[in-house]
Order: structure tokens, then sequence, then C-alpha cells
């Protein structure tokens, strides 16, 4: 399952949410892998952690313009949209409120963080135009989920995991990452949806199969090897098509 | 493409969004229909038409009751969340506030409306035990559209209608109208989501191919020949299953 980390011709990376969880093991992983990319940058809503840049609701402009000055002429070659959170809830305790909140932070987000840093990204790929799409020259990964696959929530797969709040916001965030993958194309930007596996994070609790570094592995070896075949489309860390 | 419209062993069924449109072309083709359901009740956000009832955020409950004391013992047969808006845009003009409200009114009013409604729906459907699947025991149809099919959203078919809150919050209805189906199966109540086709009302503008009494005919009739094969499904108008 787990492929050797190779980002050595993408010159930045930036993951949200990093100041835990599969953020943090995806800098963690990205900066001892023997193939590093050139900058890795964490941003996290509540500034935690070290060397992180603040991005929230209010400050999605600002942080792009931090960016924009620590990546240079270079642009963002990677932007990882991978902070999310799970507000479960089953029919009888579903509200409106868990509906729009978990909505906010899984789909809202990633479109809007994705507009702010359009600039950096066509920066990068037009600096690539001679490259082929993927992390060498521009690419938008968005951190999705199986439960996100209105087809698989169907018999044996669905009789677990009944939250509608999480569940609603990952099939529209796969809607968002499908558009954003026509809309930026043209561009010559990658855009791929990804479900990391089942994994024991804060989220996914202590009985998940997957450790973070084994997830993250596998992850990293997936969005390494993207190419405009893999664009628009939604895979699995084990490198497979998911079904939406 | 148009069948005819089979209600007569439906004792009740509800519409929302029933003042103008799809809704309101409903309710007029079931009341002039020669199999028409024992009743038909509308109901509008704004109460502009006459023999609707008022349902908003803040009334779901009140119009439950409402609906209640109209339906009595038999409880409600079918209740169709229909009421939707396109809150039109782009990648360059979609805003957070644009992505919430089209989720809110398109996604998660059915789910909460479904909520209000749901001891009415067991009470029909435990009623009509002895009945299979569909409309005349107890059903939910939720007026979803081909835009919200991310498999669809490609090649041809995305190079139009690049419509983020809309095709998101349509996707996100279909995961609700699947997870709805899971759950509402053990006390025997159908959930099919339906494309009623692009229509000329309001919403679909002049240029749609179909007018809005086409499209609830095929509409109508799909409704009426649903069985447990099409639960949990996404169908178009014509027949044919849609994929997500």
């Amino acid at each position: 399952m787990s492929g050797a980390v190779n980002f050595k011709n993408c010159g930045s990376v930036l993951i949200t949410g990093a100041n835990r969880g599969l953020g943090l093991q995806m800098v963690e992983s990205l900066a001892s892998g023997v193939f590093s990319p050139g900058k890795i940058i964490g941003t996290t809503r509540n500034l935690t952690g070290y060397l992180m840049i603040p991005l929230n609701q209010e400050s999605i402009e600002k942080c792009a313009e931090v960016v924009g000055q620590l990546v240079k002429d270079e642009g963002l070659n990677c932007l990882i949209n991978n902070a999310g959170i799970n507000v479960v809830a089953e029919l009888h305790s579903v509200t409106a409120e868990k509906m729009m909140e978990n909505f906010h932070t899984n789909a809202v987000a990633p479109l809007m963080i994705t507009k702010a840093f359009l600039p950096l990204l066509k920066r990068a790929a037009s600096r690539g135009a001679s490259r082929t799409m993927g992390i060498q020259r521009a690419a938008v990964i968005n951190v999705s989920s199986l439960l996100g696959s209105v087809e698989l929530n169907w018999g044996e797969g669905a009789n677990t995991f009944r939250w509608y709040p999480y569940r609603a916001s990952k099939s529209a965030l796969n809607m968002v990452s499908r558009c954003l993958a026509i809309d930026l194309e043209p561009d010559g930007i990658l855009c791929t949806a990804i479900h990391p596996g089942w994994v024991r994070t804060d989220m996914g609790g202590s009985e998940a199969p997957l450790s973070p570094e084994e997830s993250i592995a596998s992850v990293l070896s997936v969005i390494g090897g993207l190419t405009e075949k893999e664009h628009g489309s939604f895979m699995s860390f084990t490198g497979e098509q998911l079904p939406w």
C-alpha cells in the first residue's frame, strides 16, 4: 500500500489543517522524505503549532498574500485542502445547524481557499507550461472520503456511519472538486479528490485500521504520481478510482 | 415521455414550493387527473397562493401539525420535496454565502421537512403495511437535478451550467436522499430522487426544451410507478436511472 514519497519535482506544497491528524502527518512525512518538495507550508485555523500560518474565513486573502511572499515568482505547485471536520449526527439528532457547519468547513472552505490561491497556482502552472499535468506543475488536492460516495452508500457499507452532515458535505466537496477540475484545466492545473482511508486520528478513532503514517505514505504516493489521467477523478489512497 | 397520472391509490400528497413553477404544475396536474390522490396539499415559503400552507424554517413543526389534522389517522402517503432555488454563481462570482444559501434551501430543508413529517409518513406506511413500497403506502420524493450528478459533470455536459452553489447543493441532496432511503426502509417508506428535466419555469428560463405540463406529466408518471426497485435511486423524468 505504501509507496515512495516523491515530491522532488514539486517546488512548494501547502497543506491546510496541518496542526494535527492527517495534515500534520503530511507535513512530517514530506519533510522527512528522501525526495521532499522545495517548500512545505502548513496552515491551521487556530494557531497552535509552530511554523504554521493562520487560515480561517477572515484571513484567507491575508494567508494567500503571506504565502505569495514565500513562494515568490515560483508560485504554488500543490495545494492540499486537507482541513475538515466530522459533525457526527444521525437522522434522529441531525439539525440544520449541524448540516450547515459541516458543509461550510468541508465543502465551502476548500472552494474559497482554492479561489484565493488561484493566482499562485496559475503562476506555477504558467512557469511549468512545458511540463505535464501534476504536482510538478500545479495541482489542487481535495481530501475527501469514501463516505462522500453516494454510489457506495448502499448495502453493507451503509449500515454504519449514517452521518448526514459529514456525508452530505463530502459529496458536495466531490462536486466542487469536479467543477474545479473543469474550470482549472485550461490553466493546466490538475484537480483530484482523494480518500485517505480510515485512519487512527482524533476524527477516525482508535478502531481505525490504518495508522497516520501508513495512510499518508500511500496518499502522498498517489498524489506524487497524479497525471492528467486522474484529473477530475476521485482516488482512493490505494490508487484505485472510486465511484461518485 | 408523458404517461397517465395514476395516484388513485394514494390517499394524500404534500408538495413543497407549490406556489409556482413545477410545484404549482404538480398541484394542477394532480387535481385535474382522472386518477387523483385523495388529498393534495401545497406548501409555500411565502404565502402567496390560495389554499397553501406556509412552510419555512420557523414553521416546519407547525406545518406538520396542520397537515396532521388534515390527513388524520390515514397519515401522509407522499411527500414531494420540490421547493428549491438556483443561486447562480460560477467560479469567479461564487461566495461562501451563496454556497450556504443554496445548500440550505436545496439540501438541508428537504431533510428537516422529511424529519418533521416522518410521524405522518410512518402512520401511512404502518396502515398500509400489507401494500408494496410506493406511493400507495408511503414515499418521500426529492426533486433533484441532473446537474447534481458528479459523474455526468464532465465532458460536453459540463461546459454549460458551471454553477457551484446549485450543483453542490443538489449532489448533497442526492446524498441526503440516499441516506434517507436507508433510514426509512425499515418503516416501509420509499425514498427516491428525481430529475424533472430542463423546464420552462422561472428557474429554467425560456430556452428550456420542456413545458411544465410535459415535465410534470412524466414526473408524476414515474412517481406513480415507483416500486422497491427504484428505492434509494436517482431517476430521470424519462424513467431511466441516473448515475450519481
